[in-house]
């Protein structure tokens, strides 16, 4: 069977929603316009806007406004969350930029990351202007609650990579402090376009909270379903090359679930990880059989089910139209099973 | 005579501002200590609190505090002005450590720059931290226009960054588009902690409108005096080494100036300064002798007193109490004629 084409959207929406997309993409284009020539250049380059409408490909999965546009049809005035999708899309702009400088990732979304090609400096500070662009459409908004949910989760976001950059000096690192890790860098973020989105779209408190709850939940399914494909994903529909996490011996939660097995391979797979320096093809190689017989790939998978099924609780616990219902829950199992 | 000691504040301020200063650091240290651990240590150090309260040679300045503490004094309720007085520090600290990595800048305030002693990915990310509590303090005052201010502050901010990055290729910069730079990265921030500050304390819009005025002019001689230091300052008190700036080639004003001069000497300057490579100790010397001849100088001190009679003539505009004018002008009159 051949694989999907990659520009073909993976995650089916509701009637209107890639109209709805191209919305946010002309809301994004036109916030990016306002940037100074060179800043405009490397984030149309990151954005992948780099020539006019950006292809599906380099688009990514613009997976948070579509939460964001999803979550907003629980409100009264759904038209008004455009201005969360375009938020959360500028913030998580922001902070792939910041994050490939710190992680020293080359790569991003099967491009040369935008560090690579414009430099440190002109990245940096695209990171800081996309994160500026975010704050003056929440501003615009006019809801000082947007504010305050902002940066509440910028501070999460920050906390989170915070944690990241430590554990590569640590070899202890935990389950829990895994997941609490990827709470703050990807979990913040998902919840948060649900929450700015069902706020502005006037939805009561109680289902707001409720959306929020959602988005983390599945935020997180979809960074260990991420995890997963970073170790046994299919480089062709990653765009990452294959292995290139263990060989960069990132403790992401199959690595992290596997050192912690009892059971003498365990330490196998520690003195591999453990040598500082960047793991030869072999040494991927092997140590990817060794997470899988540690129970790696098995946990993580039970982990991110657990999240999934939190997720689905969350838009039960209160009354949501059955079709915003139906489009969050088919996103979410989307998110938990992807392929790339 | 003997030089005064660095540690001595310079800045002559009226009675109680001293601890209205150590109110704000601790009100920074209170928001800091929030922090992750290793992010906080990286803050802790870029602002100078180390090792319990900081001492005044690693505090700076204290600048942009202090204009927001006298501009505080313009409006009925000064003492909710304190917010304005912490954010517009932590904007400061968030900007100079995105600056020092983006202009490879090695020194801040004579010692190491964050960034060469924790690394970059921490530096850059304790500066992420710090924009994120700065927002945070913000938030909490409640006023939606602070927010935008901040958010026109950041925005000017990161242009004027951006300008000062493509000037680095540029050899035709011109005094105009210097002076446009310099209120984006210095003049943005001195009027907005002016603004901030008016605003909180309950100032009617024409004095906020004042006082924006006069710190963004009062900024911009500050700045135009620091490239004046730069060049022909003593490193004992600058902290920085001496002909930094111009060995660096960077292309502050004096530069720029004596660029432009109708001399053909400007042609010798703009050799020295073409060679893509750091100048010796040798050129950095004749490349000072230069602009001074070239009369860089003399018209960078000319442009900096224009600034300072802006800043003044602002301050005439509109009704201030008497106590407050008088702290304003005397600290524009130090910030144009600093000697460190």
């Amino acid at each position: 069977m051949p694989l999907p084409d990659l520009a073909t959207a993976p995650y089916p929406s509701a009637a209107g929603s890639l109209s709805d997309l191209a919305a946010v993409d002309a809301a994004i284009l036109d916030a990016v316009d306002q940037l100074p020539p060179r800043i405009r250049t490397v984030a149309k380059y990151h954005l992948g806007f780099s020539s006019g409408p950006r292809p599906a490909e380099h688009r990514g999965k613009a997976l948070r406004p579509r939460l964001a546009l999803a979550a907003a049809r629980c409100g009264p005035t759904p038209e008004r969350a455009v201005a969360a999708a375009v938020s959360v899309e500028l913030l998580h702009g922001f902070s792939l930029l910041h994050d490939d400088i710190m992680d020293g990732d080359r790569t991003r979304r099967g491009r040369a990351a935008a560090w690579v090609v414009h430099g440190v400096p002109a990245a940096l500070l695209t990171g800081d202007a996309l994160l500026t662009l975010a704050l003056g459409v929440l501003a615009d908004s006019g809801s000082a609650e947007c504010m305050r949910v902002c940066v509440r989760m910028m501070s999460a976001l920050v906390r989170g990579q915070g944690n990241d950059l430590a554990f590569e000096d640590d070899q202890q690192v935990t389950v829990d402090a895994y997941l609490e890790m990827a709470e703050g860098k990807t979990g913040a973020l998902t919840g948060a376009a649900c929450e700015l989105a069902a706020t502005l779209a006037g939805a009561p408190p109680v289902v707001v909270e409720a959306l929020e709850r959602f988005g983390r939940h599945a935020g997180m399914a979809f960074q260990i379903a991420d995890d997963i494909l970073g170790i046994w994903g299919d480089s062709r529909r990653t765009g990452k090359p294959v292995g290139s996490d263990l060989a960069a011996r990132k403790k992401t939660l199959p690595v992290v679930a596997a050192l912690h097995a009892a059971d003498p391979e365990a330490g196998q797979l520690r003195a591999l990880l453990d040598t500082g320096v960047p793991l030869t093809e072999a040494q991927t190689q092997r140590a990817t059989v060794l997470v899988g017989q540690l129970g790696g790939r098995t946990t993580a998978e039970a982990i991110a089910q657990q999240h999934l099924d939190l997720a689905l609780e969350a838009l039960q616990c209160c009354d949501l139209p059955a079709g915003a219902r139906e489009e969050l829950r088919t996103l979410a199992h989307h998110m938990a099973a992807r392929s790339r």
